[in-house]
């Protein structure tokens, strides 16, 4: 089926206008005057805004986090929740394998949990232990179509600073990009084992990851990629502002190939999450890095607005909501992670765009094109060029949506942004030409998503000029 | 004729790819895989670049200076050299008019002088007295569809504070923009009258309207626009480092509605101009403000990539050789400005964007899409949306070009840019559908240009986040 | 008669520590372990503070200010209000003379007026008109002692670009500095003539004065001190907080021989003080520059702390109630100035130093060894060397005060700081070796003041790194 | 014998001026006109600047670098080489003890090693493992009067973040200082094991312990004491520009206690010194840090003028030319250090302060008063204070002096700075009013020096207010 949305507000990475924009062949045809045929489907979009499908440069399906305790959305389940929330492409970050496992071990493993994925998808690769063997599967299978590696400096297999030295200079020979969780482990493991008895409720998890140790280890981590030669890198989910400070000192510094993920959680939620509800809400945050304060979120819509990160994704990793309680009475054993991958577009644009925090523009490169070109998928994906892929997001502003269980599409139960009304809804979502989504309602099929062939990363100029 | 081109690299404000355009009824019809109808004209696009037409945010056609002098350039003969140097649209600042004269009053001269222009074109009116009936003029004229006008802080009609602060409120209850030539009259006079009887050759002209005179003046009218309610102000022609520092802290301490200008003399030439080739080609480059030195040619390029500056345009004011160089014994009676309209687009893509200092989308921002913002007649000009007028300038990258009086349509005589080689031509340009020049042909007709009627200024947002 | 004042901390400009002083011959003899010689008066210094007598470098004692109105302070009155609050000298502004009238001639009348002062003093000149007989008795006083001189931006004798730009070469060539009252003529005078008939309650004030008209005289007076070769200028009262980023600005870029002042009541008191107690409270504070807010407060305080400004002087300039209350219908006729000079040395070691916004260190370069500096008089005054005059005031933080008419020494009949509570008292004070003041008892004698010869300034650098 | 320096140019922390300074009981007695008593010798100090004695808060007597090497300076040795220098208070970094040994084992060593040093002294201690012994034992050794500490994130005991957490709090509480060498040892290490095989030539030493292995570990360091809720620290030989940004960053992020030490060699020399003079030449210079380039140099000199760095501190820890060229095949194993007692007065006049780079202020304050408040000897140290111990260096601008083997104390047989002339010398030096050092000839005696007991660091705002 061909369609012509007609006369809504296109919306590009540097411009917004009124036109049509025409699809056929499951590719974005044409911008502009159409020329009707009789057969395609015509769809208003007066009064509304047609953006680049999302990509969530960041979700966690059905991770097996720990021995006890698996993520419960599957790629199918948090698949519709993606389409559902206007979001065509996710990227998913791996769960460690087996210790000792090869790197490329996990990717088999990942292609079959992800087959019946209703959207787009590709995995970032994760290194446990680097090696000989390690750094030549890195090579290859950048070379195959998956450029970008996760690096821990925390949990159970911390990178020290000689394995990103080992890892950097193969990353940037392949042209592709370590993405890192970053907290010192050092600090964190400290502050955790030396708390005091009477402080294990949920307000403990800020004590317990400060502001500084993942500041700190940012700094690490982007000294050791300077030093590699400038490597390129990827930090997901900042949430500190002195984080983002040392991010813009090193830039000012000359460091050029650095992106930067913030999370909407972290723009939105503050750490007052953990105590306002009793410990039974509070340990439903469970999250790391923690939830901070409001002069982060500040910061960090501040670092949306001049272009000092690049990139909003959700880090969705959701558990339900027993799972999360059982751990109340001591929150350092509890699942972390919360839901995500349905609110981020809706959040975003109604808290950025109509909030008046973000120019539509801004929107457009946070949500979708910036991480179409640092993770090499662009432009097939991220923009609305002809040529591209129709993966469109119609987004009504006239109607509004509460958050709430029963209109949510994850497994978990709950959402973190539960009672929140957002100033817009999701209309309507193609992926490569397909509705899949409309009105909340899924209307793809199982197994329509794609495992993507990814390129290297673009260079930094055309990300954060754009 | 309509015409598609095929496969240039389409240049957006915010993004630039691979795909075709079709030109249908004056009009960008479409951006996208196209369905021939057969009745168009195909353009091999493939390695060239398709932008906006140029838009030439300051001239001076026909311009009465003095009473001895003229500018050489007619609105035919410049507009042929706009033309043949992808420029499609220019907004001419007029000549004051004789003592006492109305507001209105240039506007019936230079609608005449205008009206064998072969492009596009508005005027900028121009302020000599402030009063009452003036005042009432000047909100009639912008509601009229010339919602800009300009004031000189130096020269013969030098503005005063109260006289901006009674123009102000005006301007800015009608959505108009005040455009003003900042340079302190006091302290260029003093340096003037006082300079000694040796120094007025050429490089004499630096000494007498220092940086810090520019500078000066740009924080009083900045001041004076804060004071009457953050009134919108535009400067024209900014060519110190000083001022771009006044413009950046009167932002950071909450001023808004600021624009900025700035020309390819002031970012490109030095003051060396003035003494290099001895006086009689030193004089050649009378003009005011004066050529400056390498660090504010640095500085402006740095305003260019951080979004400091939003606007390059010309000033485009020649006279001829014999005109300036009867002067060479005293700079001080010379007549003031240098060609530019046919070199502005090539420069600027050549040493800005070929050479690495600006993006595409940065280009297409300060030669086309902000001046139509900001000027009123977006997005009618100044971008490639669909429904836009098909104003085009198709620029060919693998070509050279070697600026000399020969090959330039000015009828100056020379260029200040004589003997700069640009690493790509214009190769051709559309004005509202028709093909206006062509490898530095004419092919436009006389009288084809429009005057266009003229909207409010948008939100300084919408041009800094574009 | 000879003094030890024992076991005080005695604050120098870089270091404070607890010893004894010597007074004899008038002079500091020695800082250290005394030998006894049983003719001098033992003072205990304990729990006290020995710092520098304070220098006020901004005073208008028996100031015609228009025909009607003279500040109600002779030298003699002011003089007893300065010795009581801890000032040893002051260095008066003078009024304007008749029209026409010399440079010189006021120096005449003003050393009949402060005949009787009883604290040492000298005058900064005033500049009217500019003519070349001024310019040579400028650089002809400067050399006989009198090196400071006064422009103003605006009131009766507005000094304009190309008069300042006559001025400051002289100024430079003498080794002297020009003192600047600014704020633009033009932009005050527009806002005061079109004020609304119901805003000439107190409050218009800070509308018709708005801080950027400070600033952007400021801005300008920099400028032609820049272009001058950077010619020494000092600011008086600055009150804006975008003045002080003017001077920062400045500075920034390269200009360096810029000193600030600014006055307790910009520093403590609000524009709130206009409203507050209603027009008749309202109207005791008219002034110029007018009281602004907590921001500017916050700012210059800032600027104290970190060096951007050189020195707290009052601008003592009191008339009585009854004059200040007659005006209350229109505060434009209202004389202008408040008193200060009594309560600037508690109120500053009150609210800056014992509440922790300067050191003690800070405190001695503001209140004395800045002004003695800047204006040519150190080391004879402004620091407690071995050797300089014994100018000392002993300040006591055991004993508190609150400021009430009944015990201030001004013959306004009020203050600006009335209630206000310093947690501090002027213990003792020594002018010349003699003891002028003891517990707010002025013990010294008429006409013990002596006019100082005063030197070129000191260079910056020494300033501001002391 | 007492004497009485007669007007020499007295250099305080916050002033300088001509006056008598008289010695008596050791003690500075007086500064101010000296009364006689015929029992004093007078020096005579025109021309001459009479400055507090040098403190050298980091030299390395006759420290067990390794099994193999000591370095060649005992307290002895290096003491004169202090004293003949201007130097007349030594804080000594401790060498490692055995393996397990007791955190005051070592002083009991290091009190013998000093027994015969002829200027005054004390020790930083050493931590190695971090236990609950430990940690008890640090705070009763700073109670007894050791209140400095050293820990390296680098060498042999490289401290992790939980050490350091384990250590700060005790530091805190009982009001010491944490000193850090701060150099990355995963980076340093990785480098250093992965340098090509022709690249352990000199010049490799950069290489290895890249400007980012220095800042990214004090990025560490100041996080870690942040988190410990701002606890006290210092950061030694600070060599990297991107080092001092981290500073700065940290205290515009609100940390306050944080105190920084360059080295002469690092404001003097660079990273050529390895190279130019062949290797037998460039193996000379081995330390760590390694030397740095001109930007650093320059970085370090400015920092030192805006106050951000505290402390000019010399690492004196030299070896013999024998010593060092024994591994000029592979740096990797040379002794690291390089001699700097008796230059770094001089040097730091000379270069600092005769060439215009620093006040005479600031010169007394890092290279006396600074490091006395810092590590708890201030006032009885590091200023001219009356009461002071009477520790002083007179410097006479009219001579100059080059360095060379044969003119210098140390027994290492060569410097760092040979070639170099300084255009001051050390003219005379009192220890607790004992000429110790006149005219480059040791005067004082064996053993004369004493062991400091130290109180509590100053509070931060003291010493960079100073």
């Amino acid at each position: 089926m061909d369609y012509v949305i007609q006369q809504g507000t296109l919306c590009l990475e540097g411009e917004h206008f009124q036109a049509d924009l025409t699809i056929r062949n499951g590719m974005i045809w044409a911008i502009g005057q159409t020329v009707h045929t009789g057969s395609e489907q015509v769809i208003d979009g007066r009064g509304k805004y047609v953006c680049p499908g999302g990509i969530d440069a960041h979700t966690h399906m059905d991770l097996q986090q720990s021995p006890q305790y698996r993520a419960c959305d599957t790629f199918y389940t948090g698949g519709i929740a993606a389409a559902c929330g206007g979001t065509t492409t996710i990227l998913d970050h791996m769960a460690f394998g087996p210790k000792g496992c090869s790197l490329r071990a996990p990717f088999e493993t990942y292609k079959k949990l992800a087959a019946d994925c209703p959207v787009d998808y590709s995995f970032h690769g994760v290194l446990q232990q680097v090696d000989e063997a390690v750094l030549q599967e890195l090579g290859r299978l950048i070379d195959e179509g998956f450029p970008s590696f996760k690096a821990y400096t925390t949990y159970g297999y911390p990178m020290t600073e000689p394995q990103l030295m080992a890892v950097f200079p193969v990353i940037k020979a392949h042209q592709g990009l370590l993405t890192v969780h970053a907290e010192n482990d050092g600090m964190t493991n400290y502050l955790r084992d030396h708390l005091p008895a009477d402080a294990v409720v949920p307000a403990g998890q800020a004590v317990t990851r400060p502001n500084m140790a993942e500041a700190s280890s940012v700094s690490m981590v982007l000294a050791t990629a300077r030093i590699c030669g400038d490597a390129p890198v990827y930090i997901v989910h900042v949430s500190a502002h002195e984080s983002l400070e040392q991010v813009r000192l090193a830039r000012r510094l000359g460091q050029e190939n650095i992106f930067i993920e913030t999370c909407p959680h972290y723009l939105l939620l503050t750490e007052e999450k953990f105590r306002s509800g009793g410990p039974l809400e509070g340990i439903k945050y469970m999250m790391a890095p923690p939830l901070r304060q409001a002069v982060d979120n500040e910061a960090l819509w501040q670092g949306l607005r001049d272009g000092s990160i690049q990139v909003v994704a959700t880090d969705h990793c959701p558990f339900t909501i027993a799972e999360k309680q059982e751990h109340v009475a001591d929150f350092r054993t509890c699942p972390g992670g919360v839901s995500g991958v349905e609110e981020r577009m809706p959040l975003l644009f109604s808290e950025g765009v109509l909030n008046g925090r973000i120019s539509l523009e801004r929107f457009v490169q946070v949500t979708s094109a910036n991480a179409a070109k640092v993770f090499g998928i662009y432009p097939h994906k991220g923009t609305l060029q002809p040529g591209s892929d129709a993966d469109i997001v119609l987004i009504d502003p006239q109607r509004q949506r509460t958050f709430a269980a029963e209109n949510l599409h994850t497994a978990c139960g709950y959402s973190p942004y539960e009672g929140m009304t957002t100033d817009c809804v999701i209309d309507t979502v193609w992926l490569r030409g397909q509705i899949i989504a409309r009105n909340n309602e899924f209307t793809g099929e199982r197994g329509y998503g794609r495992l993507l062939h990814r390129y290297g990363r673009a260079p930094y100029e055309e990300i954060v000029n754009a």
